[in-house]
């Protein structure tokens, strides 16, 4: 029998996140103030959110220790599985070796419950007694609602209406977890009646349950925001990805030549790939391709500047030095909502420009296609966001077929698709359509960011 | 840290299953003829199953070697995890420790999977290159859509037709694995022709969809049935679960004072329990009791009596001696559909008879707040089937605290419930109902036996 699934045991699982920051080949531009544009400071922070996640936000440590209570509780799912597709191999005919680091096994069904345990963690230690976020369509929402109901934190989610009324069953998942959901915009904040006054009946948007989801933590003592991407923090605790696969293909006496994930925020691939990036930067090992990929929909890497720009639409959060479609950019309603953020984290933005990640974009219609492949050969039935990536993985593969070349592909596959089934099904139906925005539209939203006084 | 996930190695796969059969204490009466109501001889089954599980149907080894390429796809995402419950058991204030064996991490997302990857083997091994089969909620399919896909077998399925239109993702995980799915009755069959031409709106049923099932299969050289519990062959395949499980409570330095876990079928609770019972019953153990858990809508094992019957409704399978509640039994529309049959598997009933499984019910709101408890304590939400053995879980740490004893408790989580969220929402709005059937009912459904001439 040949070994394709790599377990670890619990004992294997890292008691240290890695932080990138200071393997940096430059050291990214500070985050500035919203409103004063001038460097922010940690106390800018406090209220906002726990002290621990503010020290680790600022942090410049390389190995941050993992509290043993996270670890414990990483334990639920983790170290979670690493794959070699053997069969998906097969049918590419490649002589390429496609690996896959599956995290779709965590009960929220996705890697984001690796930083939510995390922050939960930091807030329950300082004493908070409730979280609120955002939620798009929901992924992160459970992963914070799940993390929350082990700490005894109540969490209240402001969840985009549009997805509220589309996507039932997560906000049901959430409430299971003991969660609080408020369709947004909602009347229970000033961002949130500012705009139902405006538009009753607007859809929502995710720049608008954050803001929601800010003012509300702000307001109350007890009460902490917490963010799914984006942040240093989130891509610090991601990292448990990365040092469990290299761990994972050590055992397979194996490394990998192209590293390789979706990217829209970009802790998810941050997680899986910094651990190696960490061999490259600091000249351990050379010759690892690292491959991001975004949607066509939506393509800050690709397409978008180098620029400080707002995390969120409503110009509420920490100005950031980051590839970005300005945040008044609108990408088209394509099924990898957690995809569709208008920017990236600032180290993958400092990574792409160095030249040490590549990225590209690709259609809707293309991601469907791989998944469909991948679930027929290897089982799993992914999110449509993951299928960016394993489309980029199946690309190398086929590539590493042309160049006739054993290359060893790392990818990561970032959660399960039980709640995208809508999806497939119009992908199988073939009436999925393809998005691309207008050059002119990515211009025009390019032309609003807030003008900083240093430059990127 | 404490370890409380217990992770096996690729290498610590089972290499051969558990044939409960020989360890019996009394031979179960054998299946009869449908028709001519005689002993089931293996060649009567021929065109219906695949050879291999003909054979193992009907054997009496204990120990049958699982074949590489059934191993090697296992893998997939077996070993399964085996977790300790400490946080519930730290809710429930027992001194009992709880431990799950989860089997929601497969792609299918429950136990299914272990005896469908078999069954298509064993047809590729015969050139079969169809299976048909019936679904209800949608598991069961599901499970051989994914083991079909893997084996490049068509696979055709009969769904109810009242979950076809109430469940479309189950109807599109099925057709993402490349499956053909269709409402049944539906007007390819007889059997389903018959129906409409009386019922042109029928909701379907089981025992319709099996008829269907098994007309196509018969109806065609290519094809094949296959069969997702009951039957010998498929708790064969199921004992992985438990020759697993009981690896891991070895690493835990443990054994468990009691098993259990929810019965339908049978086939998911002998998979966790038969390899621990049969310690017992080659005397290696003493003092284990077995614990079987039925839905009070359901209750073949606790109400009903053990007897000669079909295991469908149109009377088109062997005829089987079991627990049953009479094939024309309907039971009441709860949301645990995979416990929704009148019958359970011969050897469970064996067991039972002689004392050696302890068989109880329990209602549905009782088991959606042990779901709700267990998810936010230890995160996983599962699927309303396996509520029913994680509320008998509970009960058993509550009579351990009630008599102070450190009990083992080991239980079977078959699967998640990430498409059980309406059942969720319909509990947190306190509008779930729950049901008994009337004992006239019963007794009509008893009164409709087969007069088999053997006695059980």
């Amino acid at each position: 029998m040949t070994t394709t699934h790599v377990v670890l045991s619990a004992a294997d699982l890292p008691d240290h996140w890695y932080n990138i920051v200071p393997d940096l080949p430059a050291s990214p531009p500070p985050a500035l103030h919203p409103q004063t544009l001038e460097p922010l400071r940690p106390e800018d922070l406090s209220g906002l959110l726990p002290q621990g996640v503010i020290e680790q936000e600022f942090s410049e440590e390389r190995w941050i220790e993992i509290p043993d209570r996270v670890r414990e509780l990483y334990q639920i799912w983790r170290p979670s599985p690493l794959h070699r597709a053997t069969r998906l191999e097969r049918a590419l005919d490649t002589p390429a070796r496609i690996y896959f680091k599956y995290e779709g096994v965590s009960p929220a069904g996705s890697h984001k419950p690796n930083t939510a345990i995390a922050q939960a963690y930091y807030a329950a230690e300082d004493g908070v007694r409730r979280l609120t976020s955002e939620t798009g369509a929901g992924q992160w929402g459970s992963a914070l609602s799940f993390a929350g109901s082990l700490f005894g934190l109540d969490v209240t989610v402001y969840m985009v209406r549009s997805s509220f009324q589309q996507k039932p069953y997560r906000r049901i998942l959430m409430e299971t977890w003991g969660a609080e959901v408020h369709p947004s915009p909602s009347a229970r904040t000033d961002a949130g009646r500012a705009v139902l006054a405006q538009t009753p009946d607007s859809p929502g948007s995710i720049g608008i349950a954050i803001s929601e989801a800010v003012q509300d933590a702000l307001s109350r003592e007890d009460t902490r925001f917490a963010l799914g991407s984006i942040s240093n923090n989130v891509l610090i605790h991601q990292s448990v990805i990365g040092l469990e696969a290299k761990k994972q293909l050590e055992i397979a006496d194996d490394y990998p030549d192209v590293v390789v994930g979706c990217v829209g925020g970009g802790s998810g691939y941050a997680g899986l790939s910094y651990p190696f990036l960490y061999d490259t930067l600091t000249g351990k090992r050379s010759g690892t391709r690292f491959v991001a990929v975004e949607p066509d929909a939506c393509p800050s890497l690709t397409r978008g500047t180098y620029a400080y720009d707002y995390p969120d639409t409503a110009s509420l959060g920490p100005v950031l030095p980051m590839f970005t479609l300005g945040h008044n950019f609108m990408p088209a309603p394509i099924h990898a909502g957690g995809l569709r953020h208008h920017g990236s984290s600032p180290t993958m933005g400092t990574l792409v420009q160095h030249g040490h990640v590549q990225a590209r974009s690709v259609s809707q219609t293309d991601i469907f296609s791989a998944a469909v492949l991948f679930a027929r050969n290897e089982g799993f039935v992914m999110a449509p966001e993951s299928a960016h990536g394993v489309r980029g993985a199946i690309d190398e593969a086929l590539a590493a077929r042309e160049a006739g070349e054993a290359r060893a592909i790392l990818v990561h596959v970032s959660g399960h698709g039980n709640f995208d089934m809508a999806a497939y099904d119009s992908y199988l139906a073939h009436t999925l359509t393809d998005h691309e925005p207008d050059q002119a539209d990515i211009e025009r939203a390019l032309g609003e960011l807030p003008s900083a006084k240093i430059p990127v």
